[in-house]
């Protein structure tokens, strides 16, 4: 099953022709969840080839316009194109007054329920959960209140060996028992345990958004062992100062939380625009977290275990 | 002295990655206007290569998403690039808090001023002049409260002849009187008639924006003999209930104000975004008022006498 990330978006507050900023769609098993939605969100949906009905869930970390100024749009184009579908939100309150009073200027009455989840200052929850993912929003440490969003996928049941079923002739209410890891007694009485007629499952994949903040440790709990983190670094090392001031983070921070929270791979993203070249980052963020990757406008990354863990 | 239009987004409500929805630039000598401002605004900009900051007006026609979703964001990179000039914004009144308050939850305060010029219901008046251009707004008929602009250029004084300045030696206040079209009187009493001694001006230029509107005949005299009108054509003619129903224009429509307006030339555009080839449309228009041109993203056209006058 699906679990893979894309960059809508890898730049900070000033859209240039080559970066977008803030927007990431991460897919799910084809559950599609939209994290930011920067101004022109909705146009690189279109260009890299995304169905936009298929979102039903849109994540906003914070009420910076590189990270939702492009959410009225998509709303609007999603009400013209005929949606009939709920949409759900995950936002701070105020975001829903700002959608509410354009809709209200332009006459516009949405065709579909369009549902607001606060997002509450200073704490952590879950604020999504469906039978494949829990999603748990964490505060980070930014100059308005700012939320990261953690996707566990949820263990999946033990894989019970096909061969053993047919031999066995096994009914289906003793398949889904051994499949949550009961041992199977046979009409002879004869035990078999459970790890003997089934496999592993696939360990749950995980991935971390945090965007923007400071360099902030009491994120770490919240984002442990993840397979992907994406974690903001404005800055090189430099210019920690700026970082500390306009509460963001360099790449060497990046890499430091992702080294601290024992992620396997770290995604660096939302670069200022005064770097042309992104590499002079990542060699930062690899000289304390090697298996660090740079964020580009269209990279999809496929969060799979077998991949990310050797 | 320029006068040129550039349209920056030809389409409609639905951006597509071919069309931007609507956004135009108009140059006057070499003072900047925008005119709409729909998601998207500021990356047409930097595309066809314009400076952000050269912007001190923009006119917003109505509070439709595709006509001003786009502001927001480039009023917020014009503060994160520095800006200190005014910007003067002439819409209507509710878009001051929507703007308001998008920075208000964002905890930007504006290092510039944006001062608001509301747009007032059912009425025309003159919103903008300098010692080259008058713009005049005028009602539109459409869903919600929606305006047209038009910008004509003053009348220029009349060049007095440089020969005619050197052989007689004349002092610059009677140059002055002679400009505004009195005659000359040398030292002897000879009388020299004014048009003996100057050419004509170039005769001022103008331009007329009509978006978004049903087929409205009470737009005609503001528009009038202009250079260049630019009059929407969401439909083609066989879909006229279409336009009638959402308030829209049909080209054969927009070609029938322009014939009755008496323009030199006219631009089509705000196609809907079920017509893949805008040719069709020209076609229709081009029956009525044969002197009609497309709309796309980056058609720049420079409105001169000399050119669109034969």
């Amino acid at each position: 099953m699906t679990f893979s990330l894309t960059i809508l978006g890898s730049g900070s507050a000033i859209p240039t022709l080559t970066r977008n900023p803030s927007a990431q769609l991460l897919n799910v098993h084809e559950k599609i969840f939209l994290i930011d939605c920067a101004e022109g969100t909705q146009l690189q949906l279109r260009k890299f080839k995304f169905r936009l009905q298929k979102i039903d869930h849109i994540f906003i970390s914070h009420l910076h316009g590189d990270h939702f100024f492009g959410l009225i749009g998509l709303i609007s184009t999603l009400h013209l194109l005929g949606r009939k579908n709920e949409m759900h939100v995950y936002a701070p309150a105020e975001l829903e007054e700002i959608i509410d009073i354009q809709f209200k200027a332009s006459g516009t009455i949405l065709r579909f329920p369009l549902i607001f989840h606060y997002l509450h200052q200073r704490t952590s929850e879950i604020i999504y959960e469906d039978k494949n993912v829990k999603v748990r929003s964490f505060p980070l440490n930014h100059s308005i209140p700012t939320w990261g969003f953690v996707f566990r996928e949820k263990q999946k049941e033990r894989n019970i060996r096909k061969d053993f079923i047919i031999e066995k002739n096994i009914p289906v209410t003793e398949i889904l028992k051994i499949k949550k890891g009961e041992d199977y007694v046979d009409e002879n009485g004869k035990i078999y345990k459970n790890p003997e007629i089934t496999l592993n499952p696939q360990e749950p994949r995980s991935y971390a958004y945090c965007s923007d903040t400071r360099y902030f440790e009491p994120v770490i709990p919240f984002i442990k062992d993840v397979d992907v983190l994406f974690h903001e670094a404005t800055f090189m090392q430099d210019k920690v100062k700026n970082a500390i001031e306009n509460f963001h983070s360099t790449a060497i921070e990046a890499a430091t939380i992702a080294k601290k929270a024992g992620v396997n791979k770290l995604i660096i993203g939302h670069y200022s625009a005064r770097y042309k070249n992104a590499e002079l980052l990542l060699s930062e963020a690899k000289s304390i977290f090697p298996n660090t990757i740079l964020a580009e406008d269209g990279l999809k990354v496929d969060i799979d275990m077998d991949i990310n863990r050797n």
